[in-house]
């Protein structure tokens, strides 16, 4: 099977990533590569980092360039996705990276974007109950955005085992700067972030909040409610999310980590540490991975669930192509691995 | 003015820090400067940063050095200092950067440190209520730990004020991996930290817990409860404490200001940012300033409240020189300044 | 004594710099702080670590907003300086922290800068022998430019003992990207450069080179020539220099020692650190001190001399400040010092 | 073709590296997995970012454990490989990670590593001319250094088509501290590394200056001289070095850049960069690419050639498995890639 997969938005640091993947999935030839201000380019000006494709022209993002592909990839700014995919056909899977289709709510769309709503995609994190029977259905993904992956691994097994409810969660979050894209940005320069931390978006107002709510209620929580901050810290890569919530009952460490221990048995991409060992996030870097710890904080009467993950793969590239590889009926893990660059 | 000063556990960080700022304290002349193995050692070894000090040599760390000395700063690991102060005269200041005389609660000492406890001496946070009145009459302080003292200055007005009762508290807080101290440990390495992040300490466990819930019945609290999770992030210095907590009862964002404006506008080391700004950790390089900023997230019911400061100079060394110059009555400013080292 | 100073171009990093510098400084009082598109801004928007003049408000660049001051530093981007400083008396001193009056070769200054060359001030770096004197008689200064000034610090006592003769030396400096100054930049933002190292203005092309020319011809070098590689590396602050020349005629790393002790026994800011001891950028941060250490690689018959020093404080403002101490008949160290904060 | 590979010396950087590799490579089955004082610990504590291996218990580095294999890699600190190797069989594929069979010299070797020589294995440096033949007939492997790695396949083209004479070479090469490995040392800490720059080894003592100089004989050079600084600095993975050398004769930067892409045209591991565009570290990071660029530098006379790679991968253990597919007929760039995690 060679599947014919193309990137609108090839120039970002999620089309980057989608590339430097998409390099090592047998499956998959990679066809156009297309950008707005960046066409005509070559690739090599823009991700040196991927040898293979050094020659290749980036093209105009257009619907000639994107047509005759099996998957469509789109890695553009948030609102760009909905005009270009209403244009794409009905039998291509076309993957969005961005935020436009992941929300089911209108109302907390609008109040968190401030634009029309485009609509709402099946969501691509299979991690979730039933969701992996979704995606083998569907030509359309909504991949979801990088904190809401890494806080549900975190509370997933906790929220479905009621061992929390979901209300009152506490979610802070430090994450490398890469998150917010490679456009230039004076409050991203590296003299601004290095050596430093700083929070943002505090207070309720980050995007990923409504996000993390209607995830949270799929796993059961009635009216979940979350205080969430990021926190930018100078490295590259990575989300490490502490998240913490009241127990519903008393419950010991030892209950928890069963829950945990069922939940995450099977996952191919989450991986629950041995007691006492908490994730890092250099442990994830460059793989597909989410290292998840969990404990009880018996004076606090709070479960401290923690998990690490890549931002742009297990956090935006690596679960888009998670998600191709369902929808195409291919084994879910092709192309994909779970061994981090750390040091 | 002049006061003669001895530094005791001069070869460590928090014994370098000490000497950085007093080469800037008029009032201050720096005698013995002692070590255990490193005695006899050039200062120029341990702090090649400390010019004004190279060819200083290193005093062995005897009653017979550190006498005749109107000041003692003790930086010694944890559990050091209680015996050398025993011996030291009751007229000299004697000013301990460690744990050993910070709590007041011989059992929580032992559950968290397991050593004996060796005391209780006046707490060096002149921030707290009536606490600079405490200072100016006594000739033992101990200096609070680094994080601590972020956490308290993030919520001691939302405290004092009733706005939240201490209950349920949630603190994060990215930090510098020089709040360890300098001997080698594996964990502590570069390879280990650059470009990563990862909490320690989860659970309840970390010492600095049961001090900060101390502080939090100083400002009011009956019975205070705290989730803290430390985070190690890839920077030299610096502490950035999210501190969120459930609001006693409604209350806008703009009462909240307001409280935190009142209780801070005479406070030298302690800064409210401008609404909307928030702290970021390089903005307290070098100085003895705390920046704070506050919010009410509505839809989570909590108060959020952030502090940054450098976990060396006003989470150690500036606080000590600041509870000397309260100690000594000169003016609490001497030798300190709140001009951070950014980018 | 009260020195009154402006400072145009006060929300750079150079600015701030200043700024942070002047607070400490017991002689100077900080008038008009000057900006073009900021003008109107509270200085805490641009530098919320400047505590002490939170509350400024940043004034027009304009000849009526600097009149009536003793000193105006010009911290501006490069080609801004010249038409300014025309407009401004003969007797108020200037300082410019730009780069257009560094250099004495119009042809030079076309050659690497591409604008008409606004002339030539006198330079501002004391350590260059006779330099005090001048700097001491003049209302004009031109402050070098960072490299320039390590380099120049590492070689000056090889190149006037005659060690080597200035011809083929190499430097290469890693450096902070601070340097590069605060507006938005693609390949400055963080995502680019944390845990990553990369040159540029390779082969000759960086505007520094011929200003380090022009500083071995003023050591006596007969023609100099220079290949200079800058190499961004993800600190916030420093630059280190590795400079090796080939030795003009067998000589022992003692004889070469020696000649770097004479040199500088009585300078009060640049420090030779005892044998074995090797530069490194966090001992200057913060500080006014270069630090400098050199040996003989026999085998390669090359002197190699490293010099680190913080770019914005002795590789800028703090160099401005020194200038202005001698110009002004202060002493030189004034409101200066040569503690580094490290770690 | 399935091949059993064993690793002696598992739970350190290089082994570790090797691991992360050889988990995408198709034809090897991971065996015997040892170490001395980590044996019998499970893997995940050393190696968390490897959740392939997760469960897999470290053994003792013995004969016993090690046959049975049909390549044992040997990632022992400097001198330990010696014994171990005279015990395997001379049909095992032995390779070497650490120095002891890399230099030829006798003399050489005992003038920089002090200890008795263990002797010399065939240089596991592919692009190196003939050295593939070698490669293909040996069962002993000498992985080269991370530095020599670098700085030759800078300099390579220019050395053998004697556009340099490989006298007189500077070579200045900022690296991460993981090339010094994972024991804990006191000037490899986090606090000592972060945000600053410093020098090691400066003046000649590098005890890679010796296989550097053999690898230019190996390429031409008569009588080959080289400075060499490495620079520490902030990174967690990565070598930068910046290759300068007094041209030969006049030489245009097109000349130059011919004789480079002739030399690397059908190289899979080096790739030159489109003129202008100069290497950067995290281009490299995790890849078994070596970025190369050159030009000439007219008014100092000397070719500029800057390298990057990872200093784990090709300049290591990326190296080694490229060594152990030529050595085993299999394609030299089986389970290797040269595709960046960048940013």
């Amino acid at each position: 099977m060679t599947v014919k997969v193309a990137i609108a938005g090839c120039t970002g640091y999620a089309g980057g990533e989608l590339l430097r993947l998409l390099a090592q999935h047998p499956e998959v030839e990679v066809g156009a590569l297309t950008g707005r201000s960046s066409a005509g380019d070559r690739l090599v000006q823009h991700h040196p980092q991927l040898s293979a494709y050094a020659d290749r022209i980036v093209e105009p993002t257009e619907l000639a360039t994107l047509r005759g592909h099996d998957v469509v990839f789109l890695a553009l700014p948030h609102g760009a996705s909905g005009p270009l995919a209403a244009e794409l056909s009905q039998d291509t899977l076309v993957i969005d990276a961005g935020a436009d289709f992941r929300l089911e709510s209108s109302q907390e769309w609008q109040a968190f974007y401030g634009s029309p709503h485009a609509g709402t995609w099946p969501y691509g994190m299979p991690e979730l109950p039933g969701q992996r029977e979704v995606l083998a259905q569907t030509r359309r993904v909504a991949v979801p955005g990088c904190f809401p992956t890494t806080a549900t691994l975190a509370l997933l097994p906790a929220v479905t085992a009621r061992l929390v409810t979901g209300e009152d969660v506490v979610i802070v979050a430090p994450t490398a700067p890469s998150g917010a894209g490679k456009a230039a940005k004076a409050h991203l320069m590296a003299s601004e972030l290095l050596g430093s931390a700083t929070a943002y978006g505090v207070g309720g107002g980050h995007r990923h909040n409504p996000e993390i709510r209607q995830n949270l209620r799929r796993l059961g929580a009635a009216e979940p409610t979350v205080s969430f901050t990021p926190v930018l810290v100078p490295m590259s890569r990575g989300i490490l999310a502490t998240c913490t919530a009241p127990l519903a009952s008393p419950t010991t460490a030892d209950q928890v980590r069963q829950a945990y221990l069922e939940a995450y048995a099977d996952e191919p991409f989450v991986q629950l540490l041995p007691e006492g060992q908490w994730p890092q996030t250099q442990s994830a870097l460059g793989s597909n991975m989410c290292q998840v710890q969990v404990t009880v904080d018996e004076a606090a009467g709070r479960l401290v669930a923690i998990a690490a993950l890549d931002n742009l793969t297990k956090g935006t590239s690596g679960a888009a192509i998670q998600c191709m590889n369902l929808a195409l009926g291919l084994p879910e893990t092709t192309g994909l691995h779970g061994q981090g660059v750390a040091p």
